[in-house]
């Protein structure tokens, strides 16, 4: 048992006026940190307690899967030469030079000294697999540190690294952590997704990343409760069916006056019909980042899709083989497609293309605009594409428009009046659409990141050459995995969960991972009765087997009550006037809910609670 | 329980040539670390499970006085500024910038750091006491890496800090954490002295450094069972009574030709007397460090003392008021002694001494030899000090030189015949003495330090203007206390002294910071029975609590046995050919005992020896 009496809390009434998440503030306003500089904290005595208990946790699930070590934070250029990361990680590295002038840096990550490990042990195929874990702060010079602990210089990672002798060995090593790491997070109580994470760029096949939904977050991520999770730019759904409209006429396209109906708004509106029933179309001018030295050609790129849908860039850029996209300007629409925005529509696009000449251009201007392209080489630029969005697969008699100033067409269908260069989803998924695996409504929102796993396949053991003999006595490479736990961001996370359900004001943390399972408060220490009440509960608590502070101060009971929400403990029993009819009061922070209680059934109620 | 066969533990049959001290070689062979770069270790499975145990002791018995915080490791150079050690730190702080240009260092240390949240948190005396620690990586950039684990350049240290309102509130922190210190290291098994040290320096009032007795260490300290403990340089010791000589002729000091016997031992033999019957003469020319841009004069130095002890230097400058000592060059004793090395005594050295002058010196290149002196300033280095050290006092009629080649004095008496400049104790103890509080005999031995506790007074709550209201109201100043303990250094004092015991090649942890408590080797686990027992043996010892690891791994028994040496782990069940008579053999590491004991009573056997 904990008196607070002894203890160093230094809460606040007000949050420094700096503090921008509700985490950030609530930290502060608990006494859990102080800062020291930019992105650099100090963890005073509750802030430590939630990290040890979460610490605790991974380690004790990460010790039915590896084994821990801790590798050092110093690190010498070489051992990064050899991975070709020392240039790599620019700025985002803490460089220094010893007393004799040797560089080194600080670690952002361990790859490269893991490796070092592995390629001088690890000889043969019967040592492996290996799973090597270590818990232990890491350093990133981050540009803009903010967010109070979503976003600093120095934090506490878990970080693990597998051998394996075949990508059969790669598959379970990660599966063993996946399922790991979501004992881990039930465990911390924390509400995540795993979610399909893009690892294209550093060579590895399989990537997932554990995100939790809050605003405080950077990340724009999809899910629903089948399981199904996504980043926004990867997100698909199955969306439901759609009435196409009867066709008009003849059933082929038909132009219609629309004098000044650009927006789609009007267009639905004049006609009568769904946003779901009209034809978008989005153009853009793209390319791809130049090498040094070199210039990339601009490319026209135009996206049709429905018109209550709405493009995701990453998708498109990614079908186009661009890396950016901007809007075409109005000279550029006429030149590529022939008519002026608001009036843009696919029939006939592929005739105005294919008859389109950049030397038709009045100037050289617009194509100036982005890097790296140039008249000369803009010529190359034409090789246009144009991709339809799927959920324009298969339907018919749509509204488009006309590429032609105040005129649509009805009676557009895709396939018999058009042709797309392919068909491919590139739209953002919106809230509520279904899932595409379970048919479940989509949860879209900003996350934050908690865990990533990550097959990382053969570059580092490749590049400082690890090798082992196989079974048939041949030297071979272990492909590896590797994985990371953000322990701060554990924390962080669960506050802004419940402080989002709290009017980012008040939060609970699971009691797992809270300093202090329960507070008892003794509401006036002048009271003997109250006291004697008070000692009782919290020494019977504790023999209980329970994790308790016993608030003793001399204070105001409403000082009290306050202090006590701004450590977020779950469960709180106050010792008050209703003691004198054997009754005291327990508080259920993360319900919400105060219960008046009998003294005796106290131990009992919080073990049933606690699940103890 | 864990299975060798799944864990990665590299043992070597040799020990790397580079490897100096027993520990640094049997942390490698055992694979308990790896180096990365110069007084850089990565911990492995092993090294770190006993590290992790190690923290888990301190930890403990910390949080029965104070509270855990966790400080960051990146500071910023304004923090130091303030305490004035930015500079003081010199090479040995390690030091960089981030992407901004901002100066940051390495945290070598917290005061600092400590007294910014002490300063900004603390408002009234009814907040104090306070301690605070911490567990965590410590960085120094050590001119000379080298001992394995012993003289790194980042380690794992406990670090804690008190803030007391007044001198007594202080004591009791000190007094804490000497408590708390001495639970520590008996539950880490260590034998160990505490030495009260020399806090003169720091501007503190009372320090105190826990040490264990090795060769590996870098101190010199004396210590008996009475608990008297002290440095080299400070130590002293109650001489046993000697017999002086009976006086000849008339009892005056009488000259004796003694052709070529410079040596004591040659003088002592020609007499017929013991060296305690003889005085010693050693001449010194001393100074002090200067200040940049000045320079400090030579002073002669002239020690006196027993025959058979030794001058201790730092003991010596202390008295004289100088920082360094050379040996007298020849021309330097005739000027300020007047007779040859060999032939040197107290009798008539005054008056020689007040004839002297410097220039009468034929070259100054001796003076020279000495940085900061010159020819100029060094006439002011002729205020020569005179030492007796207290071995000389109340005896009498004892044999010294005349100041004059071959010749020697009998019959001279200290205050009769010579009189110094002070009398003090100027002598290193010697092994076996007895100590001057408990009359027991004393161990002189190298050693190194586990933990410090230092009275750190106003030093840094001043520099940095941290202050309090008192109980009057008053602003004051809170009164500090720092303390440390090197974790590895537990885990290498442990080890050294054990492999002391065991001719340096093996050695057994305690059984409570070993990685495991016990090994439980299966002889041949292509004999089913033996594999049945030991699984067997190894679940119930697991199952009674104790920390166990199964050698359950395809191997010869000898190469089970050496490894299972090399882990340091006290105790070792073998299941063998003995377990059809029902017996397995246990080895008793510590004890150096083998023992066939049955196998229904291995888990209790385990249970007594380990306390449980």
């Amino acid at each position: 048992m904990h008196r607070w009496s002894k203890l160093f809390i230094p809460t606040l009434r007000e949050a420094p006026s700096d503090a921008e998440v509700a985490s950030h503030k609530l930290l502060l306003r608990a006494g859990y940190v102080r800062q020291l500089g930019a992105g650099i904290y100090s963890y005073l005595f509750l802030g430590q307690r939630s990290v040890n208990k979460i610490v605790a946790i991974i380690r004790q699930e990460m010790d039915t899967i590896g084994q821990e070590f801790l590798l050092p934070t110093i690190h010498p250029r070489e051992v990064w030469e050899e991975s070709g990361r020392w240039t790599g990680m620019g700025d985002n590295m803490f460089r220094l030079k010893d007393r004799k002038g040797a560089e080194l840096c600080l670690g952002m990550t361990h790859e490269e000294v893991m490796t070092t490990i592995a390629r001088s042990e690890l000889r043969s195929y019967k040592q492996l697999p290996q799973i090597w874990y270590q818990i232990q702060t890491k350093f990133r010079d981050e540009p803009r540190p903010k967010s109070g602990l979503l976003r600093v210089r120095q934090f506490i990672m878990k970080d693990s690294y597998s051998f394996d002798i075949d990508e059969a060995g790669l598959d379970l090593s990660y599966n063993l952590h996946d399922a790991a790491y979501r004992r881990i997070f039930d465990r911390c109580g924390l509400e995540y997704v795993a979610v399909e994470a893009d690892s294209g760029a550093m060579g590895g096949s399989q990537s997932q990343e554990f995100m939790v939904y809050t605003d405080a977050g950077e990340d724009l991520i999809a899910s629903s409760t089948s399981g199904y999770a996504a980043n926004l730019e990867k997100a698909t759904s199955a969306l439901t069916p759609v009435i196409d409209l009867e066709p008009t006429g003849d059933g082929l396209p038909e132009l219609v006056l629309t004098p000044g109906l650009g927006a789609i708004s009007d267009v639905t509106a004049f006609f009568g019909i769904h946003a779901s029933q009209d034809i978008k179309c989005v153009a853009f001018m793209g390319t791809r980042t130049a090498q040094p030295g070199t210039t990339e050609p601009l490319r026209p790129v135009v996206a049709f899709l429905r018109g209550d849908h709405f493009v995701n860039e990453t998708k498109l850029n990614a079908l186009a083989g661009t890396t950016e996209l901007r809007p075409m300007l109005p000279e550029e629409l006429q030149l590529f497609i022939g008519g002026p925005a608001g009036f843009l529509g696919p029939v006939g696009i592929a005739e105005v293309m294919t008859h389109g000449s950049l030397n038709g251009l009045n100037s050289g201007k617009p194509l100036d605009k982005l890097k790296g392209v140039s008249r000369e080489n803009a010529s190359e630029g034409l090789k246009t594409i144009v991709v339809m969005d799927k959920g324009l697969e298969g339907r018919a008699n749509l509204v488009g428009g006309a590429n032609k100033l105040d005129y649509h067409f009805r009676n557009i269908t895709p396939g018999r009046d058009f042709t797309p260069t392919l068909t491919a989803d590139l739209r953002n998924i919106l809230e509520g659409e279904l899932d595409p695996i379970g048919n479940l409504p989509l949860r879209l929102g900003k996350a934050v990141e908690i865990g990533h796993i990550f097959k990382l396949g053969y570059k580092y053991s490749k590049s400082m050459g690890a090798t082992v003999l196989n079974r048939d006595g041949k030297e071979v490479t272990p492909i590896m995995g590797s994985y990371g736990i953000g322990v701060e961001r554990i924390l962080t996370a669960a506050i802004e969960t419940s402080a989002a359900k709290n009017g980012g004001e008040a939060y609970a943390l699971p009691a797992s991972i809270a300093p202090f399972q329960v507070i008892v408060t003794v509401t006036n220490i002048k009271e003997p009765a109250l006291v004697e009440a008070g000692e009782k509960i919290a020494a019977d608590l504790a023999a209980a087997g329970l994790d308790v502070l016993l608030d003793d101060r001399d204070e105001r009971a409403g000082v009290k009550f306050k202090d006590a929400d701004l450590t977020g403990v779950p469960y709180r029993i106050a010792v008050g006037k209703k003691l004198s009819e054997g009754q005291v009061e327990l508080l259920d922070r993360l319900q919400n809910q105060t219960l008046d209680i009998p003294v005796e059934a106290a131990v009992q109620t919080l073990r049933n609670l606690l699940g103890k």
